[in-house]
């Protein structure tokens, strides 16, 4: 057995979703000791692991040894980074390499890499024999606070993104917070702005906590594993109340609505702009579209424009580098995101920070001439 | 609206899955009634229809016309017919369609055909956009009493049948009894087969009925709907019991580990045995094996292979023309199919007509035996 590394700092966050329910580990050396983790709550003998061609130089051979020494034989199999993997073809290389490792119901696929990886091995998993056991090895700071935790799985398809999928809880998600020290600058920021979100959403303490503490969380130790704990929890609380997606959880979208439209708009050049800096700047515009409508100070979007700007990321439309397309075309990729009803739009508003709701019936000339503005 | 065709002789299976609940709907003339039964049920104002070639230019106008009476607009896939179809490529292909069309979580996808082309629709009902509704219109006696209800999708890939899939419980079927004129006797035989099954699995007086009335169900009218309503009111309690096959459930595979082993011997040639008929002299031997163990009396054995007999279906090995390999190979796809713990299998017995159960400790060797002497 290997002997943990490190332990005190550990965090657990429970996900209560009845026979479907789960654990989420937090913590620094995690990848070290999935083996004795693994073993402590789930049966089978065998995994297939998904990886991709950055993480497996990085990860791999320790996760394997984690496995061997106990006794779970693992096969792995490394696809190209990046969101093209996230294919048929995709999809149809990782449910080969599951099938081929004899892979059965008690038996676990295990995603180690990012969110692409995540998702892919994610809808590998739920389809192999109707369903296999799935563990969660996030190593980027955005697969553990987000798209790690909550089951939604998915491929992109020449109609758009993640429209092939299904609904497929982990079993089990290992947050090695250490491999984080790995990442670029640039993508750690991406990743924190989904955890200055959940703040945004409905935890204004967080938030201010946030302010304070980022620098460390940055610089790793316990502010970055408890950052991280309660982006999981406060995630893991939204699934639980909402598991399919039909009410709450769309709140989990602040900032998603304008800045997916970005991203469109950039053309997905993840040179110009990368997924959490479109959440960035989508967030303040969120902030500042709710001042507009008189429903939040705008010393709020400000105050979120401040914090996300100290840390090194953009907040306003003209932060991208190169031309955008016409405000039009923006509209179009948001009344493409999200169906226009009678000229009506859903949105996340909020009423200040930590106050957000969805709204149904936003009109979309409100948002055009608010666009319009902003840039 | 189309006018209902007939309405008298209909039957009505209620599925009750919860928020997973649905209607099974069984008559005559359905798919001329389709737009209106679809109407009184779903919202949806969307359609995709996949196919395959022999269905299509028998039903695919008349479902089409009555959909767009009702106000359903819908588009279609035609594949080619055959096991084949059940790939990869045959998903790529119909969740394109699906997607092109459209098809939001409201709208749905339905299966017009047999077994095939519902598990390979239902799958990709299931993946898109995480799940649509989808409609089981089923053409084949076999699809009707089986693989309609129940929820379980797939294709086969290089490693085996229906080894990628998901559970994804249709939101409706329309089960058009008449359809089934157009299938060869030998078609409706073998869907006949799981309409016996129904009855030795627990419904002992099912069984006498069909003694007695199994001309009638191979001729049409009530008889045949009530045969069919029986069997899948039979298949959906087993369901509700045990949606995600843990246990009960297991009991539908009466007759099957021996009929796939059967299967699989004549390389899954058709010309030479279908499904239905494996089933068939799967279930005889089935009740022949629990004789040979004491647990019933080989007189029932005899009853269940006279009335198979008088149908027309194969009863014993040598029913089977041509070679078959030696019994080790068939004891081999056994134990492929279902997995052997310690020289142990687990099988479907039987303690006497409608009186099965599930076995898990029957010796391997005891198989091998009884099969030797078999042939």
């Amino acid at each position: 057995m290997n002997a943990p590394a490190s332990r005190a700092d550990d965090r657990l966050v429970h996900v209560p979703l009845g026979e479907r329910a789960y654990d989420i580990l937090i913590g620094s050396g995690m990848i070290g000791r999935a083996g004795v983790e693994i073993n402590a709550r789930l049966r089978g003998r065998r995994a297939a692991i998904i990886t991709d061609e950055h993480v497996e130089p990085l990860y791999l051979a320790q996760l394997m040894d984690s496995l061997q020494t106990d006794g779970i034989e693992a096969v792995s199999l490394t696809l190209p980074a990046g969101e093209k993997t996230k294919s048929m073809d995709g999809l149809a290389a990782a449910t080969d390499t599951v099938l081929a490792a004899r892979i059965e119901r008690n038996d676990a696929v295990i995603a180690l890499g990012g969110g692409v990886v995540g998702d892919l091995a994610g809808f590998a998993a739920g389809i192999v024999r109707r369903g296999v056991r799935f563990i969660q090895i996030p190593t980027s700071l955005l697969a553990q606070v987000d798209s790690s935790v909550g089951g939604k799985t998915g491929i992109n398809t020449r109609h758009g993104k993640n429209l092939l999928g299904v609904f497929h809880q982990p079993d089990l998600v290992l947050a090695d917070t250490a491999v984080l020290d790995s990442l670029s600058p640039r993508e750690f920021r991406a990743g924190y702005a989904e955890v200055v979100k959940y703040g945004l959403i409905d935890k204004p303490y967080f938030f201010r906590w946030l302010e304070n503490n980022w620098k460390k969380v940055f610089e790793g130790g316990p502010e970055r594993i408890e950052a991280i704990a309660i982006s999981c929890q406060a995630k893991a609380d939204v699934v639980v109340e909402d598991e399919r997606e039909t009410g709450r959880r769309a709140l989990l979208n602040l900032g998603h609505t304008f800045g997916h439209a970005l991203e469109a708009a950039t053309e997905y050049d993840s040179s110009r702009l990368v997924h959490g800096e479109g959440v960035a700047i989508g967030m303040v515009l969120a902030h500042q579209f709710s001042a507009r409508l008189n429903l939040a100070s705008p010393d709020d979007a400000q105050r979120v424009a401040a914090h996300l700007s100290e840390v090194g990321l953009p907040t306003k439309i003209s932060d991208i580098e190169g031309s955008l397309p016409p405000t039009q075309m923006l509209m179009d990729a948001i009344a493409q995101d999200k169906k226009v009803k009678s000229g009506k739009l859903t949105f996340i508003l909020t009423r200040g920070i930590g106050q957000s709701f969805v709204a149904d019936d936003v009109p979309a000339s409100e948002v055009l001439r608010f666009l319009e503005e902003m840039r």
